[in-house]
C-alpha cells in the first residue's frame, strides 16, 4: 500500500503525473521481492535493469493521504529485456477504483552500462508468472 | 535548455526515468509561452491540462551536468484533448545526441474539475504547429 | 515505517538529502494521525501549514530499500505556529540505527494564505505532548 | 536563473518547501563552476560532498513559473567540510524580493565514503571567498 504525500501533488491539487511511476516502481519492487528477487542485492551486484520504454494512462486523479494499492505482474520477458504492468487503485470504503494503468520495459545492464542477459535466477523467478496473473482480465 | 541536477539522478549514477516527465514539462511550458499561451495565466484563470496518457522512450541515459534541448511540439489537436510530443537532445561537443523522445496527451478541465472544451485562443495558437514542425522526421 | 525507493537516491548511491523532509512529512502527517488531526481534513478546510524554518542533521547515510522508522513530536506550540522535531532511524537486524535529526515549524494559513491562529481543536490534541515524548533524551 | 515548474509545487499552490534545497543545490553547482570547481568532475573522480547539516528559513512564497535567482557563497571553509550560504530572490517587475535564506554544510568523502580532506585545488578556489561576498549584509 502506497499512501499519497503531500509532495506528490502539484497545485491542481491532485497527484502529479511524473510520481505515479515512483509508485509503479514501489509496486515493482514489491512484486519482485513476493517473487524472491531482492532488487537492494541486484545493485549490490551491480545488475540494473533501466527502464527504456513505458506507458501510462491515467483514469481518475489521486488526492494526497489517498491509499492505494499497486498491483504488478510480468507482462512480457525476454532474453535481455522485461515488461512489467501496472495497475494502480484506490482503496476506498467502496472497494477499490481504478486511478491508472501502465507498463515499463527494462533492460538488463551491467555496472558499466553494457547491455547483458538477465540473470538465469531471475528468469526462473518470474517466467511463468504472465500467465498466472493477468489482473487487467478484471478490469 | 535543462541542466541535469544531482537530485534528478539515481543510484544508477543517470538520471532517474520519471525525471525525464519533468524534462518533457519543461519543453512544454516554454513551447506554449513561445506559441503565445502562458501556463501560469491558464493555471490563475482555473484552465488546467492534466495528462491523460503518455509515453517515453528511452534511448541513451542523460547524466548529472548534461545540458539537454527539449525539443516540444503539438502532434494532435482536439476540441477535449491535445497531444504534444517531445524529443530530448544532450548537447556535446559533436552536436546533439537524442536520448528519449516521448508523448503526453493532456485533457482540459476547469477549476472543479471537470472536463472542458479547450480554449478557442489557445487552440489558435496551436492549430496548424503539427504540420509546420516535425523534428521526428530528423531522427 | 518509510521504505526507501530507488528514486530518493542519486548518483552517490545514497539517498538525496532533500528527500529526508519528505520523511518527516510521512512522519509528521501519521504523528498528527495518531494525536486525532487528519491533514487531509485540514486541506479539505483550508487550514494549511507552510513550513517557516527548517534544521536537518545527517549523521549517516541511508540506501535504497532500508526501512526507516520516523519518529515525531511536538516540540514547541505556539498560537499561530508550531515546530515538530523529527528523528530518523533505520531498523537493522542489531536494532535501530539513528541516520538523521530535525525540525521544522510551521505557521498556520487560510486558503488565502493568510496568517490565522492554529484552530483550537488542534491546540487541544497537540498541547502537552512535547512533555511527554521526549525521543532526543533516548540518544 | 531557476524557473519554477509545475512539479515543484504542491497542493497549497506554491513551491513544496523540499524544493528549495534543489535550487540551493543548482546555485552551489553553478557558483562551484564559477569558481572553477567541476562538480561533475569531482563526480567523475569520486570526490564526493554529501549534506551533514543544513537550515532553511521561508520568508514569502515562490510559484509556478517564477524566476528564481539562487545567490550562493562560501559561508565557512574547514579542512574537512565547507558550508555554503544562499539567498532565494524572485526576479519582479519592482526588483528583486527575498523568498528564502540557508546553509547546507558538506563533508567531503571518496568513493568508499570515507572522510577525506578537501581536494587543496578546491580550497584555493574557494579560500578568501567568504570576505569577498556577503549578500547577508544587503538584506
Amino acid at each position: 500500500m502506497v499512501r499519497v504525500r503531500v509532495a506528490d501533488t502539484d497545485l491542481m491539487g491532485i497527484v502529479h503525473h511524473a510520481k505515479y511511476l515512483t509508485y509503479f516502481e514501489v509496486g515493482r519492487v514489491e512484486y519482485l521481492r513476493r517473487r524472491g528477487v531482492s532488487y537492494a542485492r541486484c545493485v549490490q551486484e551491480q545488475v540494473y535493469f533501466p527502464v527504456v520504454d513505458l506507458n501510462v494512462r491515467y483514469h481518475k486523479p489521486a488526492r494526497f493521504d489517498d491509499r492505494l494499492v499497486v498491483e504488478t505482474w510480468t507482462d512480457k520477458l525476454m532474453a535481455y529485456s522485461v515488461r512489467f504492468a501496472y495497475r494502480i487503485q484506490r482503496m476506498g470504503a467502496a472497494g477499490l477504483d481504478t486511478l491508472a494503468q501502465g507498463f515499463t520495459r527494462h533492460g538488463c545492464v551491467d555496472g558499466a552500462g553494457q547491455i547483458r542477459r538477465i540473470p538465469t535466477e531471475i528468469v526462473g523467478r518470474l517466467a511463468g508468472q504472465e500467465i498466472l496473473h493477468r489482473p487487467d482480465d478484471q478490469v
